[in-house]
């Protein structure tokens, strides 16, 4: 009896995964883009001894086996660039990749554009929703976050890193857009490098800033979709709306 | 010899507005876009007998001059839409811009994209920066305000709005963009009428929010140039990039 309970309830997550997937897929109305749901993950920052795995649910969402090509070819040793997780590790920037699959299973999605679903966005600070994307050869990781500057007034922070030199970043630029209830807003920057932090980046406010109040007008049932484009540097100027 | 000191300080008053000027259209690098340079204004709402004039200084940016045509045919009486000022005024939507140029001498500039150059941005909060806009037919009023929602922690906040009706205001979608130093924010969003008060719009934060970390990458020396482009709904998701 446990056991069919169990079964149903796994079918009614699947179904809910679906439909928020679909959801997306509404409102990015562009085809091909691939959505991909994220849950949240609670930072484990302050438990350093824990490396417990993230919790992205790409394959539940529907979508095709990903790739990935380790293109960096810096020779220095970096810790672990995981913003979730204190974790001892250190290796080659080449290896950082397979570090964030393996160790801390973030998934990684292949294509110049793709869909970002946040799940759960109600949830109390601090709270990341991470994944890798595959693009142009390189491998950026985006970083959601939920998090409380200023204390009870929590905001979110979007940026992406690239997983290489701060000098192979400067030849890419990332755009992230929101777009709901004829509201757009669009962010484009050029990519960190994961060998600055990610929270450094976070407490200067160089990336894609949302008011509580703003989260709620682009969310739709407590998910937050956000629209990712990737492209080099030299065609910033010509690149076509999203 | 008072007299030559004072001609000097014009002088030099009037080179700096137009080095701004220079500096803005080059950000803007689009051909044939307005620059108008603003000033700010600290609002005076808590002091209800005055009606102090503000302080543009389009003029003295070197803009032709303006004109404006009165589109609007809902016949309701309206409060005095300035968010300066607590005025006693009253009128038809057909006088609020007669009103605002004549009795709080804001300026009206025409073009379908403009460039809003707000200077001063270090100013304490709360300050506004204000200027008219004359595009397809009709007027709009462009508010940045500085503002601490939460102590200690300013602000800033951008909004547009019809000076007209709700139901015309649904026709259009208003464009704001901030350019520099390879960062690009874009908000777009369907104006609101001067009808709903413009302290809730910006209350319910449903504008352009932007953090003093993130104001201060995209000011330069001080000043915030905003790109402004308005377009009707119709041509929404068709509309070229500025």
């Amino acid at each position: 009896m446990l056991f069919f309970t169990q079964c149903f309830g796994a079918v009614l997550d699947l179904i809910h995964l679906r439909f928020q997937h679909y959801k997306a897929k509404r409102v990015f109305s562009a085809a091909g883009q691939l959505v991909c749901v994220v849950n949240p993950t609670h930072s484990l920052k302050y438990a350093p001894t824990r490396c417990a795995a993230a919790q992205t649910s790409t394959e539940q969402g529907g979508l095709p086996p990903c790739h990935h090509h380790e293109a960096v070819h810096d020779p220095q040793l970096v810790p672990c660039t995981c913003p979730l997780f204190s974790c001892p590790w250190e290796g080659h920037l080449e290896v950082v990749v397979s570090h964030l699959r393996q160790t801390h299973r973030i998934n990684i999605l292949q294509g110049a554009e793709i869909v970002f679903l946040a799940t759960d966005m109600h949830l109390p600070a601090p709270t990341d929703w991470i994944i890798m994307h595959s693009c142009l050869g390189h491998q950026f990781l985006l970083v959601l976050r939920k998090q409380e500057k200023y204390e009870g007034h929590p905001q979110f922070f979007a940026t992406m890193m690239l997983i290489g030199t701060p000098t192979q970043a400067d030849n890419f630029t990332y755009r992230l857009e929101l777009n709901r209830n004829q509201r757009r807003l669009k962010w484009e920057a050029t990519p960190r490098s994961v060998l600055e932090c990610v929270d450094s980046v976070i407490s200067d406010g160089d990336c894609l800033v949302l008011n509580t109040s703003l989260a709620q007008l682009f969310s739709d049932n407590g998910s937050l979709a956000i629209g990712i484009a990737i492209s080099t540097s030299k065609v910033h100027n010509g690149e076509a709306e999203m």
